[in-house]
């Protein structure tokens, strides 16, 4: 097992009306920063329950943070919380108001330009401000880990920042919160939290054991509960489980003394940065490719993952490759159409045009063994057609 | 699922020579009580590797913590740590010492006599002396908890208190550590570990089903490294997951949003208590019993376990049973003899000893159902005669 430490100060507070306990989270006589995004939090109640439970604090909102959030949307928050002296960030909302509020987090006491967070990939370890959530979209398990992805509409780029100075100070989840929202999105958290425990799990054997067996553990429960979460969302065990299982699958832990891959987010994100595709299906249209085009280095956790998590038998080779088919009808069962061609327009040129932009950041290679060279990259993108 | 929250705090250092980081974790100009047990720090080269990287720190040592840490002897520290000045322990041994240092912690600053932290089980929230630790027996995952047992010499008593204050501030875990330990305190360990799972695990069907999937992965890896692990302890694949297990049995995690038992712990430490037999083996005398005696409310999840465990099939009558002899077989191969008889001597009166001490507390009944009557208490001590 590699050497690790797990530090994760996060106070997940999870379940039915757990809002309430707001009042006593945020620190008292902070003037709060509320931010969240395209206004659904009028519509399913969230807005109404935050500020009854925020009694007695000043407030000042900030609406508007889009999916995939925007630097130079994110840099008006900065300029309001120094204007307006603000103590406290609540972000209301799923990964992309949370991602935007640790960037602003990180941003307000920046010494230089906060662009270099993004483009130099900084570790933020003090001077931040400090924020809580109120979880509104399971998926990204942002609401307890440290990183986040901010998009810079200027340049179309789609970048991964983080460090241990942005953990939420607490985060209340809530799994009533999926009943109001739209099928699409409850398919988009399941693929996308299954798709983060793969790229922790899907890479050589290792002595991590135990990080394997809880790995499995989280991908057999959202096999288990997305087919019935996306149709029957008020299911409190389906909803309680699927929100838990994102949260546990990106919250640290299964990463910890094991190897991981992230190739698939990697490329994932330029689609969604070309395509404005939803982050999740560019998930479910390049993982499945990575793995065949990296079958030979991947094949012995594939057989494995095949044997633990769907009772597949045979040999190595037979085990791991149904594994990859059995990973493509899931995601078919979770409503994602997964070639490239489904889900954009005037494509044909994408594997040259990413390959393009990884050459000009100097990537040379991606995943856990640094073996997905940009000619496989180009051989993934182009097998996603 | 049941609400819950989730707050851990300890910064876990894991993996080979991390001791090193002992220097930078404990914090700036402290004065450290460094406190151990019997002073196998002393032949393992444990106390000089601490000593070495504690370099510049004026530190006073508290020696002699006993198995099942004596109230009496605690108090004694207390002192030391009042007259000294101390501002930071640093905990070296195993889930006696440990517990020792948390109850230390608590004890400084109580107003009031500390002796009622034990008898009135009060939750310590504040007002602790911050400390950490350096695990050198896995075993109680106490290193990653808030959670203590402390004996009371006088009145033999060995009781559980805890609270939100008693998070060590980091554990540095080196499963190297395990080299120098006898085989009986490492088969303790993975029994240890084991109960504490099953203790969460085996009650009856709710809804959290990935708990109950993580849970299951920690019994699994103990299966697969205990026989191992006990012959070859150099066997860092073995002795990593070994030690991590431990500290996932009982670091919080799989207890969240589901019932506990606890039973088996609150019959085995009386056995402690009365004949000094080792915690892990009060667990293993008592545990399967109580399983048995419990049938009809447990065989849901017994039957579970014996599927998912085990690979058991058949009936769900037939594959609980069967799953309480694979766990009767699993702590033979662990060393463990599972009769009273075998571990004590005149013991012949212990059934009525417990069932009395229990009723002078006001305990009426045990379990996470609360159906772990008295009379079902002296039905399981018997068995296990």
């Amino acid at each position: 097992m590699l050497n690790f430490e797990l530090y994760n100060p996060t106070n997940l507070v999870f379940g039915k009306g757990q809002i309430e306990k707001l009042t006593s989270l945020v620190p008292q006589n902070s003037k709060i920063l509320l931010a969240y995004g395209g206004g659904s939090i009028f519509k399913n109640g969230i807005h109404e329950q935050v500020i009854k439970n925020l009694k007695g604090f000043e407030i000042v909102e900030f609406g508007g943070i889009e999916p995939n959030p925007h630097y130079e949307t994110l840099m008006k928050a900065v300029d309001v919380i120094k204007a307006e002296k603000i103590d406290f960030i609540l972000a209301v909302g799923g990964g992309s108001v949370i991602d935007g509020v640790k960037f602003m987090s990180a941003a307000v006491h920046f010494q230089g330009n906060p662009i270099d967070i993004l483009q130099k990939r900084l570790l933020i370890k003090e001077n931040t401000v400090p924020f809580g959530t109120v979880l509104t979209l399971p998926a990204t398990g942002s609401e307890m880990n440290s990183g986040s992805v901010v998009t810079i509409k200027a340049t179309q780029e789609k970048l991964a920042f983080g460090g241990s100075a942005l953990f939420p100070k607490f985060s209340i989840c809530d799994p009533t919160v999926i009943t109001s929202l739209p099928k699409r999105q409850i398919q988009n958290g399941v693929v996308d939290a299954y798709t983060h425990v793969l790229e922790q799990y899907l890479t050589y054997p290792h002595e991590g054991m135990l990080q394997d067996r809880i790995a499995e553990g989280i991908l057999q429960t959202l096999i288990e509960v997305g087919p019935g979460v996306v149709e029957n969302p008020a299911d409190y065990a389906l909803a309680s489980n699927f929100m838990w299982s994102c949260t546990m699958a990106l919250n640290g832990l299964i990463q910890k003394g094991v190897p991981s891959d992230w190739a698939t987010h990697m490329i994932g994100h330029e689609l969604t940065a070309l395509y404005g595709i939803d982050h999740a299906r560019t998930l479910a249209i390049i993982g499945p490719n990575l793995y065949k085009v990296m079958f030979e280095t991947k094949k012995e956790k594939l057989a494995q993952y095949g044997k633990r998590v769907f009772n597949l038998s045979g040999t190595e080779n037979e085990v791991a490759a149904e594994a990859i088919e059995k990973t493509v009808a899931f995601f078919h069962t979770m409503g994602m159409k997964t070639l490239l061609s489904e889900n954009a327009e005037n494509f044909e040129k994408t594997a040259d045009f990413i390959v393009d932009r990884f050459e000009k950041r100097g990537w040379k290679a991606l995943g856990e063994k640094q073996n997905i060279t940009l000619e496989r990259v180009k051989e993934i993108v182009i097998m996603s057609y």
